[in-house]
């Protein structure tokens, strides 16, 4: 009973019962290679050993910079199985700030594709020693090259003798409100939630799945699903670089794909290519949302308009990242509104994890699914310090502060009401602006919405809505919609519509951006007329 | 990611999230009680108050010698919360074996049914420092009352700190070949295990299951059954003292249970029943059968007379118990047989566990459905040491040997072909006694066998079968039906028919018992026969 919970274990399980099931690999919407979990672990065992003799020792950062490819999928077990820490670095940052963490995490290794080896240069400035290895095998002049060191690896007679404790893969998070954080796993924490993933009332990921990697795995260990789908010895389709809505389509389609994740965002732009090209996703049993918050809209049109059952799962990098899944109850079984309802919300809490939600002086709040406070975590896969760098104001006796505002009902559903800096204060009382978003979602004509505040003589602050439709629609439209759904007081001063939303390097609306773009005076202006 | 795997932390998830899902107690096949998850929670907690009141600390062990009721089911939560193991007992044992256990295991306490008492006899001379709770509320000079326990208990506002690898419970093997073993199972190895028995390829119980406790509750946690519901929030049905396969019919009748386990034996009883009185057991979404081997025909008559889908666990005391699980491939979903062949092997490692398969030296074996050798087992829910009394033989390096004797075929799915002690060797070459059981139970008029070796002049052994029939059936006819189906020199030297077959104390087929009620010279007279 001593053995230690390492996310290896589930390697060599994958070779012993599920060697004949398949990873696939995609690149511009074409099936381009293909290969057995068999033939993955021997590469992987081999990729550990040149890594070992690459010099990584145990504990060492290995930084990955890459697409969703099988290569990178050998580096998620590889790189642990060296005994060494996956450091997955998001390719959507700017090259100083990958600068920074690569900096920050003194990775002695960075595998990137060849692709984006020019967003490393200010990452080779700052961490001179650090060794670049190229993925896509084009060799260049003073890079190591993936295949040539698979090639050559040695198996790895006797992998590094490893701690459940010890850390397998570090995760920076946005930084929305200031510098990325680090975010270590240990082995025990992803081993855990692998296991969590797998539930029957968790994502239920199984051995029948076909599971397609949508979700980027620089995103916080792509949700988890990779290890889920080894463990469980589920078939696996990676989609490479730079999937289009189409594309995505197509994997689905063609490889009978069961299980799949995005955040609302590309989910939206998923159905209105399906819907447009007659796309066939009935083959998924579950697509997951999860990021942000997605819209009741969007959750009728993947159910009811493509027959794809969907589901929420609320997570955050520091918690590996899996937190909550919305499966709605029986009793919205036959209650297809009921069910987009339960959807809606984040859903209930995954067993091994525990929360409170507290109010400001940090007391209790009952869960009324009406007293709204800030929502703490704790388990074995909840972060309790950020790497190098602890962060103490993110965590109280031992929890760990979200920074989002909830509600909790009877039954155990949370609903995110807002960020704690996203509320807006009008005339002494709350707004939530994701409440406000959810209702102008609810408008047919509406794809996607931000609201934010905007400072205001009288009232503090009001809202403003900058709205992307599916349609031509004017504001006043828009507003004449919502008035029957929201509290007079909540009617936004001022709607923008607009073609895009500024985004992170995440996928999150940047809301700190859209402050900045959104002229101050003439939200001013409108708002006697929206207010009186 | 420091928080500690207790397997009371399931405890407060469910009055958290499932608090108003139910637990229904029956008794002689009538419903008699019921209350919420809310109202267990609080029992619970006080009862873990009263024992800690009574002196139970840290690591005592609290027995129990109970049937299958809610007071027991609080028990198995309230006593790890209190900080001690619990301790089942089995309840079929002579008072003098139980006398043995108890003190070997220096119980603190044993709360024990009122009409059980008179088994603690011995006991209570051994152990005269142990307290004895009655649990059905019928009060009794110098015994303390269960229900006064938990109308006292103060609620324990601060539990007594436990760590991961502490002991949460305790169970003794049935001792087939010795005295009983004490098994011990760590706070972290049931937390692991339950997390094993909710995954969606294992047994996937979740929060739409009725679940009934069909498997006696001092049989192994049960098969971990409750601890899996709870973390679920299953509603749980508890059939009380001495189930007959009538009440056990009805029970799932009036609850709609979803999910039930039982062994070969209570199956083959309720099939007769439900067969006989119409029952409609189609609300079962998963009859799990474990503790033996399941006969194919069995299997088809529940999957094809019943409606009810079969799966077979296969564990030991010594894994918590689960180890593996029968799920069926997707090319049998459309091939009735072909599942029947699936759910009689023992099905897929669980994750989280490691096999080996050994011949004599200890050599690796390879894994193609053809090589036979010893089973061996580690991982997290494993022991790896008996309860004070380690039994080194029992081990090999760090892994449990499991004393069966198994095939694995290349997709992973074991098949347990003997006990490593059940094999006959006649004339230099070995007959497995459970192949030739399963070859008989085709048979449609048999109901269950048995095959012992007996000693045999020329051939050393040879194998002897006790039958069971549905009908009557002479040794000949019988014969005549198996010629086809095993290699002649397997044909029983000689067939016993008979009503029942002595069983053990946890219901296995008593082997030692049977080959000493078998006379030997009538089995060699008949020899001559059956071989030339």
């Amino acid at each position: 009973m001593s053995n230690p919970l390492l996310i290896t274990e589930f390697l060599h399980r994958a070779r012993d019962l599920f060697g004949g099931k398949q990873i696939v690999q995609y690149a511009d919407g074409a099936e381009v290679h293909r290969y057995t979990y068999r033939d993955y672990y021997e590469r992987v065992v081999r990729l550990a050993g040149a890594l070992v003799r690459l010099g990584v020792r145990p504990g060492d950062r290995v930084a990955t910079l890459a697409w969703n490819h099988h290569r990178h999928l050998e580096l998620y077990l590889a790189v642990p199985l060296a005994g060494a820490v996956l450091h997955t670095v998001n390719l959507r940052l700017e090259p100083d700030e990958i600068g920074h963490i690569v900096d920050h995490a003194q990775d002695r290794v960075v595998v990137a594709d060849s692709a984006l080896l020019p967003l490393l240069g200010p990452a080779r400035q700052r961490n001179p020693q650090m060794l670049v290895v190229c993925t896509d095998g084009r060799p260049e002049p003073g890079v190591l090259n993936f295949e040539q060191l698979v090639a050559d690896g040695p198996e790895l007679a006797e992998p590094p003798a490893v701690q459940e404790h010890d850390l397998a893969a570090l995760c920076y998070t946005s930084g929305t409100t200031g510098p990325p954080k680090g975010v270590g796993y240990s082995h025990r924490s992803l081993y855990l939630h692998t296991f969590a993933a797998c539930l029957a009332d968790g994502h239920a990921i199984c051995e029948r799945d076909t599971v397609a990697h949508v979700v980027p795995m620089f995103h916080a260990n792509a949700w988890g699903v990779p290890f889920a789908a080894l463990m469980s010895g589920a078939n696996q389709v990676l989609p490479g670089p730079h999937p289009t809505p189409a594309q995505i389509a197509t994997i689905i389609e063609e490889q009978r794909v069961t299980y799949t994740g995005m955040v609302p965002t590309v989910a939206v732009d998923l159905v209105r290519h399906a819907t447009r090209a007659g796309a066939d996703l009935t083959s998924l049993r579950a697509l997951v949302l999860g990021g942000t918050a997605p819209g009741v809209e969007l959750i009728r049109a993947i159910e009811d308009d493509l027959g794809v059952p969907v589901f929420q799962g609320w997570g955050m990098t520091e918690i590996s990242p899996m937190g909550t899944f919305s499966r709605p109850p029986p009793a919205a079984d036959h209650d297809p509104a009921l069910r987009h309802e339960y959807v809606r919300k984040q859903g209930r809490l995954l067993p091994g994890l525990r929360w409170r939600l507290v109010d400001d002086e940090g007391n209790d709040l009952p869960h009324d699914g009406v007293a709204r406070g800030e929502l703490l975590l704790r388990g074995p896969w909840v972060v309790d310090s950020y790497y190098r760098d602890p962060h103490p104001e993110s965590f109280a006796d031992g929890w760990l502060r979200t920074g989002d505002v909830a509600t909790i009902d009877p039954d155990g559903y949370l609903e995110i009401v807002d960020r704690a800096k996203d509320l807006i204060k009008s005339g002494g009382e709350w707004i939530s602006s994701t409440a406000l978003e959810q209702a102008i979602l609810e408008h047919p004509a509406v794809a996607d919405v931000a609201v934010v505040a905007v400072p205001h003589e009288r009232w503090q602050e009001r809202p403003l809505a900058v709205v992307v439709p599916h349609r031509e629609i004017t504001p006043e439209e828009l507003l004449d919609g919502l008035r029957e759904r929201v509290p007079r007081w909540w009617l936004p001063e001022r709607v923008v519509i607009t073609d895009d939303l500024p985004r992170t390097s995440v996928g999150k609306v940047d809301k700190k951006r859209l402050r900045r773009s959104v002229p101050g005076p003439s939200a001013d202006n409108a708002h006697g007329k929206a207010r009186s």
